[in-house]
């Protein structure tokens, strides 16, 4: 028990520090950029509020699970912006690479009956090939948007955004697994782009 | 649709400002005060990874739900700590009136399928009665009992706790829903209060 208990809070207070992780978009007011603690939290959220717009249905359970989880990695790797001059970067081999051993250290600090459970469910979502994956996908790249609105344009002003490239690093995202919402959002965007 | 996703994102968007109201305590590295948004993806994680904890056993996925929707009201309240010199207000029928009308604003956003038994799960947190709600408020206690441990002391030294008020104030509450976590985080907390 003693021991189960020092590696489960081993793994509790190193996740901590995605709360010091930032984030290229901002809270939706403007005020500061978003950390990826909070941004895990919302779209946890977003996920229990929007479960009806996955299309394929989805296991919403298992995408909030995957959705508490699909940061950590940030902590040792930092968060790769999809927007951005490195935007390049997003999704290469070496993040990729990097992020990968970033599951081993940090899922490894769990017990051995909860980590490689955990380390799969992330994986899971990083291979984005399930529908529970890529609905957790699809409200991990809307939630940015929304924030981007809101917030008068954010990353898209910051880095000359093109429709067409919202629309392939982002809306061809949020389509694959909600495309209803995606539809309904890219309306929303139209004016920014016009 | 339209006027759903709207209803939806009014939620989500209000949701947002969570992000922005501070606790307390601060980050297990004492850097800066926590703020509330980071604190409910926190908690959410602890119920993910303490869920054999729970004493009686409960739905850990209602538990998970209850604690991404805990701290909503704080948007209009604010965090009324325990340990402060206002801790007398902490769970007085002012706050508690405030709170519940705070719940009725922001759940009230949701479309009328959504919002009602969102708020219905919130207010079984705030009441404490089932295992559910016992176990996600022994969490609440018990991760800023983390925070302090790390953090070399952080709000029992600025008030001055005692042994005897850390076990009145939120010992026994942990005890409630999860008795060998107590014991253990109890056990931890002695050389600070030696």
């Amino acid at each position: 028990m003693t021991d189960r208990l020092e590696q489960q809070f081993a793994f509790l207070n190193e996740a901590d520090k995605l709360k010091s992780v930032l984030r290229a978009t901002t809270l939706v007011d403007g005020s500061r950029r978003e950390n990826s603690g909070e941004h895990s939290w919302h779209l946890a959220l977003y996920a229990l509020i929007l479960a009806d717009q996955a299309d394929p249905a989805v296991d919403i359970t298992r995408v909030i699970k995957m959705l508490l989880l699909h940061d950590l990695v940030e902590i040792d790797v930092g968060d790769v912006p999809i927007h951005s001059a490195n935007g390049q970067a997003h999704g290469s081999t070496s993040v990729q690479q990097a992020e990968s051993e970033a599951a081993d250290r940090i899922f490894g600090l769990l017990p051995p009956d909860q980590g490689p459970a955990l380390r799969a469910l992330w994986a899971e979502f990083e291979a984005s090939e399930t529908p529970d994956a890529i609905f957790a996908k699809s409200l991990d790249r809307v939630q940015p948007v929304m924030a981007n609105l809101m917030s008068g344009g954010g990353t898209w002003i910051e880095y000359n955004v093109t429709a067409d490239q919202l629309q392939t690093r982002v809306g061809a995202k949020i389509a694959r697994g909600a495309p209803r919402l995606w539809a309904w959002v890219k309306a929303k965007t139209a004016p920014f782009f016009a």
